[in-house]
């Protein structure tokens, strides 16, 4: 699992990690909220109706799911332990919350927080994207100084100041993962 | 702590690593055998009398040492704690039983175990080399058997198959342990 805040750069380093390490199935959420142009339903997301959701919620179809303003968002449970028992190993891109919450349902998920060489760093990336207003900047800033505290949780921090060697830290982190010593 | 049998390539695995990886002191060991033509005092060994070894044991100057046939063979223990102190990293190459012995003094030290492919290819390594008789290949090859039964004590195992690939994934451990969340 890898988590950190808006900004830091997950996108681009999971992207990274995929090209580099085979046998990993990157799991894809399900949300309620409208698909962004150029997003594929099944690819990038499952889009889903709000009835679908709840209904698979009260079906148990979710290793976890949140609400975030009127939208759900939640991992669906069957593709990932499909592709445990196959042996393949699951990437999931999920916040703090979900995190933890997955962690106590698989005891042996690895979580790895991805962190900004600063926060005057991430507020400088998150004003060159471009994509949010003000007010979402700086709600993106807040919740990151909060989630950046949680760290603690994690098995692995690895900060993104150079591109190429935060993506080779985190291929090196599955690899040290799957040459552990299981008895 | 690395281990693994005779054959396996740890040598060669160690130089690879310390190339491509800062910051790690390769600890020297200490014996009482002689040195072999090109070995160098304080640089492949520490070369002692049996005398000063026996003192030096007496003085609980070993983080652990054995005794091989009638030579003695030991990990000074100054130099480690120094290094480690200074937050560098310290590799040791190591027999399974100091191993343990060490894991036991120092439980944050990490073990890696070198594996051959099989041991028909390991034998066929050990007779390669052209520098073992008959009788210590078949030795070796005995030993080699027993000690790959204790992996299990060992935190990581990396197959020595393709030489550049478990060059890699040492690496990967060093980068990964490196990077562990410690609270």
């Amino acid at each position: 699992m890898v988590s950190g805040p808006s900004g830091v750069g997950k996108d681009t380093l999971i992207k990274m990690l995929l090209k580099t390490t085979d046998g990993i199935y990157r799991s894809i959420s399900a949300t309620t909220r409208s698909p962004r142009p150029g997003e594929v339903d099944g690819s990038d997301y499952y889009f889903l109706s709000k009835e679908q959701f709840e209904q698979d919620i009260l079906g148990g179809k979710f290793l976890e799911y949140a609400q975030y303003g009127p939208n759900y968002y939640g991992t669906p449970q069957e593709a990932v332990e499909t592709r445990c028992l196959t042996g393949e190993d699951v990437l999931l891109e999920i916040e703090v919350q979900g995190a933890q919450e997955i962690k106590r349902k698989l005891p042996h998920a690895i979580l790895v927080f991805l962190l900004p060489p600063s926060i005057e760093e991430l507020e400088r990336r998150l004003r060159n994207r471009g994509t949010d207003s003000e007010e979402r900047i700086l709600d993106r800033l807040s919740i990151a100084k909060k989630e950046i505290e949680l760290v603690r949780l994690y098995d692995y921090k690895v900060v993104n100041s150079d591109i190429n060697k935060a993506a080779d830290e985190l291929r090196c982190i599955v690899q040290a993962e799957r040459l552990r010593v299981v008895n």
